[in-house]
This record gives structure tokens, C-alpha cells and sequence, in this order.
């Protein structure tokens, strides 16, 4: 029988600390709810001490979440244990994973602690961990530029402690296959109590190697790979969740090891990430790009080749494509909209607000003949932003452009709660709208992307635009779905204004 | 002194054949001149024989490209190669690669030949091939499911025969590292002749290792690499031109390896082939995506650490991020104009084309303050469609949007130069502008994808819009650029029905 390979995803944790990948509680709660229903084995769930926001995330995920364990990342102090461990209360299973850096440059620079304190703060922090857990997972932060013994040293130490995950990162990315399998391979081999433990690695990929690291360690014994949907993550992200699991499936004779992930659930976390996050996936992506499965091959057209299977080593429904279904219509009724929102896992918190998503699904059906999985995403994306964060909001609006003449946007706003009407002209209607609505914000912040993808296809689409705003160092991404694109543009721009109103201070990892 | 690895780029080979990604021959020149500013060492341009505009392209960029060989493919007949070398031999350097299948179930099914006449024919092959040039590269096609022995006869026939480059690819996608280096490793070993020539890899990114399993190959004696901008490609594509280079640069420890590109010039080509393909780079992408340098440290923020280089490995000015600067402003003259295109290496073909194109220009910077390096692009883009391509146009519209009315469209066209004024309403003004397209063109396509980017940052920045196609099996890509939106969708539809006018029929091979 094959090892059991344990996927830990951190989309909600490393991945989010992308620049411009910030979500709302409820954004993270579905996707948590999409890992679970794809079997994810650990949900890397936020950072509890980082900030209340991230507490409060972490905490809604641990009482969500039934079937994955639910982790919250904490540095190795007393402090920052315990809200991990308060935030992870509720879980059915729940990981604290704590971290010190281990690197002379950092011991030094950052710490300003000798080699001995590092190693004593970590099995103290072991120990504050027990109380609320057993689960509990130790990374080196900056393994990579660490001294070998040091690691042998430290491991050795958080294992006698308790710690059940050791976690080895590649910071920034610069390790390649075989040199990191080898210090995988030394480490298992040289700490003495390394048969106690789940090896664990966490792969960057700023040259584009992170899924091959995190497969060369596999091969090398580790047992978990720490990985996000869609490769999301600093920089240039962490392993693709879809490229390790679909490499470790296809090629089991290589790699002996089998994942518990449902992979027709790959698909459609994809979609959900995408949607949530603004990050495009692009056509070329392996196993979740639009094209990894497409074909423009004059070997099948001139017909000699009869198997497709020829040039395929995947099936395009195993991670689930073609999963894209009409679901319903103008004549769909309410018990069939929440039947739907039950299955996709979003989650209506009374009736009153199904009853307002009804009537706003209601008149999507009116513009739009078919709604699908990603129309109900987006709505409900909408339908979710909490009244206290609305402090701006498009009550209605009038759009005339025609060429030789100067776009004009007309708009109605409430700006907390008392409505203004406003006009500009623009390059086009978009920047008028756009030009419009900051004759009232005044925000002075920076528009650093705007881009639009219809969510489904078909003229008839609504368009989904993210619209992305930088002040004062903080970058938001903002978006609005509606079939006008304006109208979506609009509510984009001012889904971000809201968001930089309300977003907070907090502290990123590195790890 | 390290070796030599040879950059062998097939963006506009392989590259071009994934589906939405076909390009015309005046974006295949801009293309290929941007890939001679990197300094590629071989440009495969295309495979000649596929089709009468694939030779003309092939053809075009032989005679405008001085310091990169210029490479076209060929199946191993003689009509084929008689093609490619027709094509390239104005080349200052040209080069011809030619591939036959050598697994048993490509021999039998699609060649039906025996192993035999399979290494008869590729002899053959080579000899027609040295009445063009010297320098002739030989591919096994599916080389993955080929006998290793039968691969070692067939390489040993061909070097005798005079190839001077022998390319295994992993034309499923189907390999891991350590297995791929050891197959390039018992080749090199067992071929007898196998130091006459420079070995190659082309690896496809299904499982997302062509980048890893090109470099283990690197390590195991390859000397080229074959790999596209973007990783674009069939499928998951081929391995990344950036990440290759870049990989081997930043761990020449590892790799005892030079590249000669000029790196400076990998963020411009990447924007390039985004544009011209509508691809998006997702911002997560190594190397050329928009957070590849990006952080959201907190650990920046806390200020301890002084030295930003503690988390990076490489710069981002060494890929070329930040020349994205200020060039041109509405006071700009038609000098400055001309001497930025030509900087660009945007060729003008006469004086009329550039006065048209100024007065764009011009029209443009009414609209948009400030005016960049890809403003000029998308303006250029629109510009070189050639006239008799040009089936649709867009002469002037006006279009009308108002919450609780139906959006509307009204356009002027010229179809087949004559006008035609045409109205519609739709969902959202996007979808009137093209019912009232179709109202005209009935084209009966199917629209497969709709996106918007914005060219630059800025609520003034011009959108540039793509829309996919598909109509009987083809699949084109339209592109529009405009600082209206809406108007940039319309162009990009009528720009995407002209391609399905004009697409012709051609084969696409599988290496």
C-alpha cells in the first residue's frame, strides 16, 4: 500500500498575503468550504495574532470546517500561541503551526538571540501549544541559509517537546530539485527522532521549481506538501495544489504516495480562488489554465490517430472541468436557488437574506437567460458584503458615450446612507464613472489594475471586473458583477474604496 | 569558463498552436524582432509547410532577423523541407529542424512504416535538408514512448547524416526530472557519434515540470533548451523562456551554464506576446507576473531587517521591470514618434502608414495624458491590420446605458466598404454593441472568452479588450484597443470576425 501524502493548503494564509489577494471573512469561509468538500487534509486557515480580522477568520473557519483539520499560524510566543489556540477552539481537529527563524542572519538581526534562546523559545512554544492542541506543526523560517546541525539540533529538540509536523521552507525560492531533496534526505536521516514526525516542506516558486522541489522532497521521504490553489502566494506564490496532486497521481509509479484529494473539486477552487481574488489563471496554466486541455493539433484532425488518450496522460474531467452546468433560469423558483447555494456551500444566514438574493437573482435572470455556478458565486459575492463595510454604494446611474463626444457618467451614490448625485466626463465611460465617483471619495488613492473577464460565456455574460487601489502602501482589490460592464466597473471601483476604509494594519509572515 | 546554453525560443511555433493564440505575420515579425533584441539564440518562426501564410511569415522574419538564427519546422518528407528551406534562405543564419515519430504506435498507426524505413526516411531527410543550410536540428517525435535503443540507432543515423542538433522532447508532458535526465544521460552515453552534435530538450508543462525537467536535463549534458515567452504552448504549454534563463543565471553554482540573453529585455517580450496573444500572465507568475518582485511583508514593515536583498534572489530591473516610463505626451512631434516606434522596433512600412499612424497618435493623446511603451503597441496593433483583412469595420457609435432601461447600442460599419447603420439593445452595452454586430454579420460564432485589461495603470488608460471566437473547429482571437471601453469591445469583435474570415485550414505537428 501507498504512503499517504497529507496536502496542507494555504491559500488563506500564505496565499492571501499576495499583494492585492486580500479577502473578507466571508470570502475565506468558502473557500474553506471548497477545500474541505476537495478533501484537503490541513486548511492553513490566517494568522490569528496578525490582526481581530484574522482572528475572527480563523476562527469562523474552525467552526465551519468539520472534515479538514484547521490550522492557525503563530510566531513561537506566548501571545501569539494562545490566539492561535483560541482561534482553533472550535475545530473538530485543529493545528497549531508555529515558526522562529533559524538562520544566523535572522537569529542575530531580527531575533537578537543566541542559538540556545532559539532553541529554548521553541519548545517553550511547543509547550504552550500542547494546552490546546496536539497537533502541532514547527517550521525553521529561513531554513534554507540555516547551518545543518542548527536544524538537527532545533528538530530534534520541538520533537522531544511534542511537535508532531516538522516543516522545512524554501523561503525565496532559490532551491533546486535534487539539492533540496538531499537536505530533506539529511535531515530525516541525521535527527534521531525523525521517525516520530510528518516531514513537511513549503516551496516557493521564484524560479518557477516549486511544485518539483515539493516533488523531489516527496521522493526524499516528506509526507506533507504546503501548497495553494492556483499557486497563489508571495511573490511569484507557493506549489500549485492541482500540479502536485495531479503529478503525484498520474505518476504513482515514481512517486508511491497517494493524496485523499477529491479531484473533480479541483476545478471549481480554482474558479472560486480566481473569482475571489481577481488573479486571472492563465490559459496556460497546467491542469486549471482554460487551454491545459485544449488541443489545436492537426494530428487529431487528419483523423489517423483514433485515441485521443494518445496525447493525453489526464482526463479533463478528472480535476473537473466540464463541471460547468446550466443550473438555472428566469423560471427557477426560491426553492431551487437555495437548494443550489446548499450545494455550492454558500452558506444564507437568514431568510431575509435569502429572500433579498432571491429578488436580485431574480432580475440577473431577467438580463441574462442562463445562470450558471459562477453567475450564483458572484451574486452571492455581492449579496455577502456586510451593510457596516458599505460605506459607499451605487444607487443608480446613467451612461451616454458616442464618438466625437466626451463620455458622461451620470451616478447616484449613497455615501453612508445619504445620497448624492453626481457627474464628470471621461476618456470613457469607465474613467467618467470612475472620475465621478472621486469628485465625492476624494481618496487619492492609486488605480494599479482594472480588469474585466466575463464569468461565464456567451454575450449575455456578466462581466466580473477587479479593480485594484493602492494608498498609503495599502493595496485593495475591489470588485462588482453586473451584465453591464459599466455598472460592474462602477461597483468595483467603489467595492474597493470600501475596502480601504475598513482595512487594517497587520503583520505578514515570512515563511 | 562555463558552457554555452543555447536559448531556442518557439513562441511563434509552438507557441501559436495553442488554441486562441494564432498570430498574423506582422505580430509574428514584432515578435521576433523583440526576441533578437533578447538575444535568442534560434527563433523557430513557424513550420513553413503548414500553409501559405505560416511560409510567408516564416520567410518574412528570415529576411528581417540579422543576429538570431532563423529556424523553420519540417516533417521529414521532401516536400516539407524543400519548404522551410525555401523560407529561410535569406536567413543570415538559418536553420532547419526536422522530426519524424519514433515510438512503435506512431511507426505503425500514423506513419505505417517500419523502424527501418522510419531511420531510411529520416536519413533522407537530412540529406535534403543540407542542400540549404549546415545547420539542421532533428527531433524524435513522442521520443517518451520510443525504445530507447531504437532512439539511439535512429540519433546515431542522423549525426552521421549530418544533423547538427539532436532535440528530445517530452511531448506529453509526461516526465519527471530525475527520469527525464536519466534518459538524456544514457542517450548522450550510448550514442557513439553523440559529441558531434549539441543535445536538446523540449519539455511540455502538463504536470507543471518543463521548467524542471529542462534544467535537470541541463545538468545531465543538454546544451539547448527549447522554450517559449510566458510558457505559452500547446495544452499547459512548453517550458518558460524566463524561468529557464533566469534559473541558470540566478544558480550558475548549479548549473555551470551561461545563457547569452540579455535579460533586461524578458519583461518586455513577456507584455509583448501577452498582447498580441490576449494570454493574460497571472500576477502570480515567476519571473514576468505583476507580484513576481512584489511583497506584502510584514516583516519589511517592522523595519529590523534593512536589507531588502534578505528576500530576493534576483532584481527586478535585471528582467526589465520598471522601464515601463513616461515616453511620449500630446506635445509630442511626429520625430519623436517615429524614432520611439523604431526604438520599439516597429517598422513603418511607408510614409503615409505613418502620418495615419500619428494622427492617431494624436487622437489618442486628446484622450490619455500620458502615453507609454504599450499605448504604442495596442495603437500599432490596430494600425498594421491590413486592409484587405479588413472585412468589418468600425466607423463611429454611440451607446446609451441607464439603470432601469435596456442598454443600447447604435453603430456605423463599413462591411466590404460599404456603411451600415445598425442598432440594438442587450444586456449590458457590451452585448448591444455586438447583437448589433451580428445583426449584419451572422456569423453564427460562438463567443468562447471575453477579457479587458488595461493597457497601463491610470483611470485614463486605454482598455484593451479580447474576445475569443469559435465558429466550425476555428478559434481566433480579436483585439481593440481604445481608452472607451465599449468601443474597444466592438473593434475587438469585428476584429476577431475579420480573423474567422480569413483563417485558413493547416496542421498543426505534435513535438
Amino acid at each position: 500500500m501507498n504512503d499517504k501524502l497529507i496536502i496542507f493548503d494555504t491559500t488563506l494564509r500564505d496565499g492571501e498575503q499576495s499583494p492585492g489577494a486580500s479577502m473578507t471573512r466571508d470570502e475565506k469561509l468558502r473557500i474553506a468550504r471548497q477545500l474541505e468538500r476537495m478533501r484537503v487534509d490541513v486548511i492553513e486557515a490566517g494568522f490569528a495574532a496578525a490582526s481581530n480580522g484574522d482572528f475572527e477568520s480563523v476562527r469562523a473557519i474552525a467552526e465551519a470546517v468539520k472534515e479538514s483539520t484547521v490550522c492557525s499560524l503563530a510566531r513561537a510566543n506566548e501571545n501569539d500561541i494562545r490566539r492561535a489556540g483560541e482561534a482553533i477552539r472550535s475545530a473538530a481537529r485543529g493545528r497549531i503551526h508555529t515558526f522562529i527563524a533559524t538562520s544566523p542572519i535572522h537569529m542575530e538581526k531580527k531575533l537578537r538571540m543566541t542559538p540556545d534562546q532559539v532553541v529554548e523559545q521553541a519548545v517553550k512554544a511547543i509547550g504552550w501549544a500542547k494546552e490546546y492542541t496536539d497537533d502541532i506543526e514547527f517550521s525553521a523560517e529561513d531554513a534554507g541559509r540555516s547551518e545543518i546541525d542548527f536544524l538537527c539540533r532545533i528538530f530534534e529538540a520541538v520533537i522531544d517537546a511534542g511537535a508532531t509536523t516538522i516543516n522545512v521552507p524554501d523561503t525565496v525560492g532559490y532551491n533546486v530539485p535534487e539539492q533540496f531533496a538531499a537536505t530533506i534526505a539529511t535531515l530525516i536521516e541525521r535527527v534521531p527522532n525523525s521517525d516520530k514526525v510528518v516531514w513537511s516542506v513549503h516551496c516557493h516558486n521564484d524560479l518557477g521549481l516549486a511544485v518539483a522541489n515539493s516533488l523531489a522532497a516527496v521522493r526524499a521521504g516528506a509526507r506533507q506538501v504546503e501548497c495553494t490553489i492556483n499557486g497563489l502566494g508571495e511573490r511569484a506564490g507557493n506549489a500549485s495544489l492541482e500540479e502536485v496532486v495531479m503529478a503525484v497521481r498520474t505518476r504513482r509509479d515514481v512517486f508511491q504516495c497517494d493524496t485523499g484529494i477529491d479531484t473533480t473539486q479541483i476545478v471549481p477552487a480554482s474558479k472560486l480562488v480566481s473569482g475571489v481574488t481577481g488573479f486571472p489563471v492563465q490559459p496556460n496554466k497546467a491542469i486549471v489554465g482554460a487551454n491545459a486541455f485544449a488541443h489545436e493539433s492537426g494530428i487529431h484532425q487528419d483523423g489517423v490517430l483514433k485515441h485521443r488518450e494518445t496525447y493525453e496522460i489526464m482526463r479533463a474531467e478528472d480535476v473537473g472541468w466540464g463541471a460547468n452546468k446550466l443550473v438555472l433560469g428566469k423560471h427557477s423558483g426560491r426553492n431551487a436557488f437555495r437548494s443550489r447555494l446548499q450545494e455550492l456551500g454558500i452558506v444564507v444566514e437568514s431568510e431575509d437574506h435569502l429572500n433579498h438574493a432571491f429578488a436580485r437573482f431574480k432580475e440577473l435572470a431577467d438580463k441574462k437567460h442562463e445562470i450558471f455556478d459562477e453567475d450564483l458565486h458572484a451574486l452571492m459575492s455581492d449579496e455577502a458584503t456586510t451593510p457596516e463595510l458599505e460605506h459607499y454604494r451605487l444607487v443608480s446611474s446613467r451612461f451616454h458615450s458616442e464618438t466625437g463626444e466626451t463620455p458622461q457618467a451620470e451616478l447616484t451614490l449613497a455615501v453612508g446612507g445619504q445620497e448624492t448625485h453626481i457627474a464628470a466626463e471621461g476618456s470613457g465611460p469607465v474613467d467618467a464613472a470612475f472620475k465621478a465617483i472621486e469628485t465625492v471619495a476624494r481618496s487619492g488613492s492609486e488605480l494599479l489594475l482594472y480588469s474585466v473577464n466575463a464569468i461565464t460565456t456567451g454575450t449575455d455574460a456578466q462581466g466580473e471586473v477587479t479593480v485594484r487601489l493602492a494608498l498609503d502602501g495599502k493595496v485593495v482589490n475591489g470588485q462588482g458583477a453586473d451584465t453591464d460592464i459599466i455598472v460592474a466597473s462602477a461597483k468595483a471601483y467603489l467595492n474597493a474604496l470600501n475596502k480601504l476604509h475598513s482595512k487594517l494594519e497587520r503583520v505578514n509572515p515570512q515563511v
